[in-house]
């Protein structure tokens, strides 16, 4: 397959938080607000009956240089074997776009907060998705070894 | 929020399976090959010890007018409430990204062959990620009572 032809996506929204240069650790227990753009509340009608939502992001911060390795240990450890980018959560991959499982906390005309979200101040939001039963819970995955071993920390 | 700044996406790679202008029913049992850009083999290094990875592919077959509609009834139900289509799995949204949930069944260089994938032959591909038990799986999720009624099909 040759080059692709480049798709161009317009951002619903961006999101909203004190993280300005890295996400903290103990994120999953912090709120972020995620801000529409005007116009879109129509479009989160009723979204509050759910209680957890996926948000796709622009991980706009992650420069060039640093999405064109194939290869990383994950989170930088050493000890564990090198792993395409594409079979690991890095940020560092080709088109670093954030695809996180959030709990729904609020929501208010055009803003949602939300707990959980692994995004910085400013990034882009692309999309917004009720988390469903159906097709997001896969309750017997397989996941390699060096995963489990990060278990208690972020692929 | 103003009207955001315009992202550009070079895709990854391509679908390729025999749905060509929809995608059929039982789509979850049957297979696509995804065929990633050559020099990005490196890059699946590994992941076939994922038994699931989830697929972020743009539906390139959504037109425009289809991507302004805010609410819809979900799968076209009149028995349905109508629901902000953020808040449904709709394609029909204003940044037709599908995020989907597969089996992996084969890797052979820069091909994967996955089965569950509801896209459209030649659909591009964004992103790879394996699923994650710490991240993607949320057991006690609360969903729309609307959602669990279509419970054995799509939402």
């Amino acid at each position: 397959m040759a080059k692709g032809k480049v798709i161009r996506i317009e951002p619903i929204g961006i999101v909203r938080n004190d993280f300005e240069e890295k996400v903290p650790e103990g994120y999953e227990n912090l709120p972020s607000e995620i801000v529409l753009r005007k116009g879109f509340s129509d479009a989160l009608h009723r979204i509050e009956e759910n209680s957890h939502i996926i948000v796709l992001f622009w991980m706009d911060r992650v420069e060039g240089k640093r999405r064109k390795k194939l290869k990383i240990h994950p989170k930088g450890r050493k000890d564990l074997p090198l792993i395409g980018v594409l079979a690991t959560r890095t940020p560092y991959r080709p088109n670093p776009i954030g695809v996180r499982v959030v709990r729904l906390l609020m929501k208010k005309k055009n803003l949602l907060i939300v707990e959980g979200l692994d995004a910085l101040n400013n990034s882009p939001v692309l999309d917004i998705k009720p988390y469903s039963l159906k097709h997001d819970l896969v309750k017997n995955a397989k996941v390699p070894s060096w995963a489990t071993h990060l278990s208690n920390k972020e692929e």
